[in-house]
This record gives structure tokens, C-alpha cells and sequence, in this order.
């Protein structure tokens, strides 16, 4: 089966956003099997829009729509493809009152406008959108399909899965395949050199496909599986996942969807653990991070921003001399830091942070990238140093990531 | 003058690597008045590459094709394109020997593929590459033009900008015009609240487009004019950009591309003012976004994430009694915690947040998405309620903002 995919708006067409929903669609199509034909962008015109959907059904078996959905003026997908085929558009009073439920739950103001949102051509089959206010639509033509979503990423990302690929491998059964894939998400290491690493395995005789896609800092690799047997793919699956760990391990934190945050939440609870964080270049995203698990509190006690001297040393007891002598971004000073929260907070673990994000503070001898790591327990203290290039935010980014790298291997009992 | 762009290559239509090149392109021609008419992807296919490209060539008066240019086997673009028009290829001695120098000068072993890289259709002028190997060529066809550039990002900037733009305008005089554009940043009302507002402004009269653009949990509006004479198109601008905030003015942050976060910088230094900051559910967000900025090292003393009641109560000085009385997110002690940490950390103002970011924790009364926050300084203290309906990421997200945006009237006097 051959899928197009059209992304539609304005915003695609002048450049301000790049467009993340083409290659996401792309992406999963072919994990399913499905050749994906072409992807196209267009503006909100309808002119344009008609021409553009006349053109990919021309090639496809199935157009995937994304964008013009919403409430606004210029979001007008639906009424062009109406328009494109010559279908009247209805009120889907259920929809309606779904959407206008959300607005007096949540006491925001009804616009009419919003009604636009529960119109859609005669034929097409209502998409529920779980995470905002515009439903999509499954629209049949001739034999083929449009599918129709928003262009909100995250609301596209689940109706995608949830809906239009369950509807593609229902309307054509004959490309159905037993899929299976795992992600094995890693840290440490460069695109290429991940590759490297693991280029000597057959992938190929396991029926194994692989690719890799870098989420900064870290890279993920996806092993996908496509056979007729359950258990042949399951077992081939797991054969090149075992290849591909015994050449990465270092570098693994988990194995499916789970997050750095979410492995350490699950580690700590498991040993019964609590801990403190003192920051200064990560700013308070170390601690934010790990707040982002539900149920953080039950092990994060508190997250100290120590951003200037001062609250080093008054809530922290760095002593004044130690960074005077060593400076604030030193491993004296990370390890007093690490040792200092964890006393203060009473918890069973201490993690601190200390660096030049920049791009001003760096020097020859500790230039812009640089960031000091402590852990402490209360048997000792570790600490480590890196050396990284990026600009600030992604300095940030990198630092707080190896933070959590490095008391995720602690709690592995790596040190 | 209307453009098209063709990104080319296997790895776009799997999903592999997201176009960036394509939006690139379209913001740079955008902004040079040139209408982007279609994008669109397609793989390394000779039939396919050149079906799409006569469909190109059938909307626009320009197409910016992209990648496929390499020595490996499957880069295919320029025997593709002149197979597309029946061109025969011709080497080029003098790229040739550029190319074969640069292996020379870097030890790299010679692969007669390369040689590739140095041939070009009939009629093609040759585009240099100043950060790779693969040159790019511009080609007529019957008055239009075809550009072809590499698909690696930096190169194909470089060239875009340097060469690419350059021939267009030479080739395309009549379509010079001014541009201008103007970014409005808002917080507080929803995309259709927004337009809603805005709707009644006459700007096809001015000559000026709207676009709507969030950024959760901002939205942004973009004013666009086009006009043959500079004077004229920016009091064109100016004009709207007034009409806008008259009806906006409680919700915009910021003009042109500055975050929330670097207007407060931008604030507290001219008003030599410091802050420290005692997070709860936002778990050191308003701080590491403080922290985004360069040199926020001097109004920034420290942040505290009291997610513990203990250190709410240790470190802040919240009294247990409040805690239990009122309870942890209450107005009562996000007020104590403003108050709290100001005095512990000697700065002129505190900022507080304390709610409950979900998915449990909440109440009847006070509900996940529940959110107070409270600025202290040496006067009073306000304090404000909010209820948002997220996940817990995207409830952290619009805590936060909402308690930058709270800072920032502050410290434009609105309270």
C-alpha cells in the first residue's frame, strides 16, 4: 500500500515551523510496512489544498492530512476538502457538545468560532482527539482513504497510532504483517560512533531493521521486526537487542519508552532511597527533571538553586576559602556542594552540579563547557568531570543528562 | 515569483531525519517576498524524482531541489534530473580537480565514485560548495530555473544564501520587494481568544497579513507586510502592530523574538533589582528558566525547591501549623514561601509556586492543575490563583510561565 502525506499551513509554507508531523507519519508508516509515496506541504488556500489532495490520490492508496483544523480564521482544512470533492459539511452535535463541555468545565469563554471544530464533510468518519479540542476525520473516496488530524504534534502523534493506522490496516488487510520494535535509548556517545559500534551485526539474517534517531543529548536506536510469525520475530528481536547491548551497555539506560528520570524514580523507590540536589549552571533542570515523574516527592525531598556564592556557603557550608582557592566551578567545590545538600536535607543521597554553561565565564583553563558532578552517600562522595561544546541551553541540557546518567549507574552500583 | 522545493532522499520518505532544509529554504524565500508555492519530498527514484519535478515545474517559476548529491550509490539526483530533461552529463575538469585536491590535502583514500560528484547536465552552471565536496549547479529550462544543492544542512545554507538567492533575484528582477515582519508574543488568552480579539482589525486594508503561531503555552502572532516602498510598509506595520496591542495589551510579553525570561532580565537589571525563587510543583522550572539567560548570574541569588513540607517549613520558615490548616497549596503558604525565601536569601523580591501538577494528587476543592503563586518584595506581597486542566509536563510548563508573567506585570508596575 502507498501512503501520501500532506502537511498543511501557512506556517509550513513561510518557514516558521519545521515540519516534525511529515517525518513522524513517515517514519511510523514504514515501520508498518507501508511505502510512503510522497509528502507534500501546502498553504491554507483552498485552491492549493484541492490541487495538491487531486495530486497525491493520483499516486496513493491513502493521504494522511495534518493541520487547519483549529478554531481560527485561517484554519481551513475541512471546508476545503469538502469543497475539493463536493460534500456539504454537517454539525456533529456530539462533538459539539464535547467541545463546549471542555469550555465550561475549564471556564473558558465560548467564541463561535470554536463550533467550526465539530463540522465535517458528508461521509467522513469522526477521529476523537484525546488531548485537545479538534477531532480528525477519516473520509472514504473511491476506494481510497483521507485521513484528516491536527497539527498540534502531540495531539497528530496519538491519533496517528490510535486511529488512522488501525483504520489503514482494517481498510487493507493484505499488508498486514506481525511488527514488532524495541528502542534502546543511550547517552554518551556521538551518532556515528553508536553506529560504529554496532555496524558488524547482521542485522539482515534476523530480519532485523535499524535506525537511529538522536533526541539531544541522548541517541535512540529503533530494532524493528516484520514477519508473518509471532514468535520467530519475537525471538529474532531479542537476538539483535543482545547483540546491539553487549556493544553499547556502557551507554544504555533503557530498554521501550521509559525516560532517565523515570528509571532513577523507579530505582530509588525500589532501594527505598531519598534524595537532594544542589545546583548552580543547571539552574534548577536537574531538579525539574526529576520532578517530571509522578510521584517524585515520595524520594526527591528538596532541590537547592545555588546560584550564587553566597547561598553556596551559607546554605550549603561550602567554606568561603575552598572557593576562593579552588572557584565555584571545581571538583572541591561539587563534592562540598553534593555532601552539604545531602546533610542539610537530611535524605540518603546528595547530587550537585557545577559549571559554565556559558557563552561568558569560561577560561583557558576551564573553558565554556565544562561542569563538575558530585554524589554523595553516606559511606563516600564521587565525583566526575566533562568537557562539552554546545551553547548555553544545550549545555544545560547536557549537564543535567549526565547528572542523571551518572546517579542512575550509581544506583545500578556502578561505583 | 513563485518557488518550489524538492528535498530529496530515501531517508526523508522513512521518517529517518526530519526536513529542515525545506523549512529553510521556505523562511529565507518567505522573507525575501517570494511566494513558496509547494514542498515536497520524494525518494532516490529516478521516475519518481522526475514525475515530481515536472509537477513542480508546472506551479512555480523556480525550484530549490535538495540532496541526493553524494558519491554512494544511491545519490541519484543529477542523473536523474538530466534524464528528467534528456541532457547528457559532462565532467567538469576544474571540480574535478578541487575535488580530488581536497582528498590530497586531508590523507583520505581516492574512491572513483567521487568522480561523480564532478559531473553535471548540459547547459548546468556549476554552484562551489565552500564546506563540502558536492557542488550544486543551477540548470534553465524553457525560463525557469532549477537550483540543485546538497542535502546537508550547513552546506546547503551556505549556498541557498550565497548563490542560490543571488541568481534568483538577477533572474527574477520585477519580484524585488520590502518586507517587513513583526513578532508579537502573548501569553494568558487561547489561539481562538486571540484571533477573536484581533478579528475586527481591517489589515488587508494595510497591506498585512496575520498568522497565528502557539508555542505552548504561548501563543504568538506574526504581522507580515509586503509593499514596493519602506516608509510606507513599516507605518503600514506600525499601524497594525498598534491596532493589535490596543486590543492584546494584557496578555503581550514581549515584540520581536525575545523570551519571557529575557524581558524579566532585561527588567530586573535596569531596575537593579535581585530575586530568589522557592519552587514547589514546578520543580525548579522558574528557575532553570530564569537561568536560560546569559548573565542572570547578577539579579538571580538562588532558588530553592521546597518539595518537601520539611523544607518548606526548615528552610523557608512556613509555619507547620499553616501547612496543616490551610495545606501545602494554599494562597497562605505560597505566600510564606515568597515571603520566606526573600528574607533567606537577602534579595529584593521572592517569587513562590506551589499546586498540584497531576496526575494525582488533586481534590474537589483543588483539583490537578490547581496552581498559586506569590511575589514578595519589601512592601507586600500578591498572590494569584490559577486552574489549568494538562499533564503534568504541560501543567509545569504553564505554571511556570505563569509565574514569570506574574513577575514580569510586576515589575512593569502593574500591581
Amino acid at each position: 500500500m502507498k501512503i501520501g502525506i500532506l502537511t498543511i499551513g501557512n506556517e509550513l509554507m513561510n518557514g516558521r515551523i519545521a515540519d516534525t508531523n511529515a517525518s513522524f507519519i513517515a517514519r511510523e508508516a514504514s515501520q508498518q510496512g507501508w511505502g510512503v509515496e510522497a509528502i507534500m506541504s501546502v498553504g491554507d488556500d483552498f485552491a492549493a489544498i484541492k490541487e495538491r489532495l487531486d495530486y497525491l490520490m493520483s499516486l496513493t492508496d491513502a493521504v494522511i492530512c495534518s493541520g487547519g483544523l483549529g478554531p481560527t480564521s485561517d484554519d481551513i482544512t475541512t471546508e476545503a476538502i469538502a469543497k475539493a470533492f463536493s460534500l456539504p459539511l454537517y454539525t456533529d452535535e456530539n462533538v459539539l457538545n464535547y467541545i463546549k463541555d471542555i469550555f465550561t468545565k475549564f471556564n473558558f469563554r465560548w467564541v463561535e468560532n470554536n463550533a467550526k471544530q465539530a463540522m465535517f464533510p458528508q461521509g467522513a468518519e469522526v477521529i476523537p482527539n484525546a488531548r485537545g479540542t479538534a477531532p480528525g476525520f477519516c473520509l472514504p473516496i473511491n476506494g481510497k482513504l483521507i485521513f484528516v488530524i491536527p497539527g498540534v504534534p502531540a495531539e497528530a502523534k496519538l491519533m496517528v497510532t490510535n486511529s488512522v493506522f488501525p483504520a489503514l490496516r482494517k481498510h487493507f488487510p493484505q499488508d498486514e504483517l506481525y511488527i514488532i520494535k524495541q528502542t534502546i535509548r543511550t547517552f554518551g556517545l556521538g551518532e556515528a560512533a553508536v553506529d560504529d559500534k554496532v555496524k558488524d551485526i547482521n542485522f539482515q539474517s534476523l530480519g532485523v531493521s535499524i535506525g537511529f534517531y538522536p533526541v539531544f543529548p541522548e541517541n535512540h536506536i529503533v530494532l524493528i521486526e516484520r514477519g508473518k510469525n509471532q514468535d520467530e520475530a519475537r525471538k529474532n528481536l531479542q537476538t539483535a537487542q543482545d547483540e546491539v547491548s553487549a556493544r553499547l551497555r556502557d551507554y544504555i539506560f533503557a530498554y521501550g519508552e521509559q525516560t532517565l528520570e523515570e528509571v532513577i524514580g523507579s530505582l530509588l523507590t525500589e532501594k527505598k532511597l531519598t534524595i537532594a540536589v544542589a545546583e548552580s549552571c543547571t539552574g534548577g533542570l536537574i531538579t525539574s527533571r526529576l520532578t517530571d515523574v509522578s510521584g517524585s516527592s515520595d524520594y526527591l525531598e528538596r532541590g537547592l538553586v545555588t546560584y550564587s556564592n553566597a547561598a553556596k556557603i551559607s546554605m550549603l557550608g561550602v567554606p568561603a576559602e575552598i572557593i576562593e582557592k579552588h572557584g565555584a566551578v571545581s571538583e572541591e567545590t561539587a563534592r562540598l556542594m553534593a555532601e552539604g545538600v545531602r546533610k542539610l536535607a537530611g535524605t540518603d543521597l546528595g547530587l550537585s552540579s557545577t559549571g559554565i554553561a556559558g557563552p561568558t565565564g569560561g577560561s583557558a583553563e576551564k573553558p565554556v563547557g565544562t561542569v563538575y558532578i558530585a554524589l554523595a552517600d553516606s559511606q563516600k562522595t564521587i565525583c566526575r568531570h566533562y568537557s562539552y561544546r554546545w551553547d548555553r541551553k544545550r549545555n544545560k541540557d547536557i549537564f543535567a543528562e549526565a547528572a542523571l546518567f551518572l546517579l542512575k549507574n550509581f544506583l545500578q552500583g556502578k561505583y
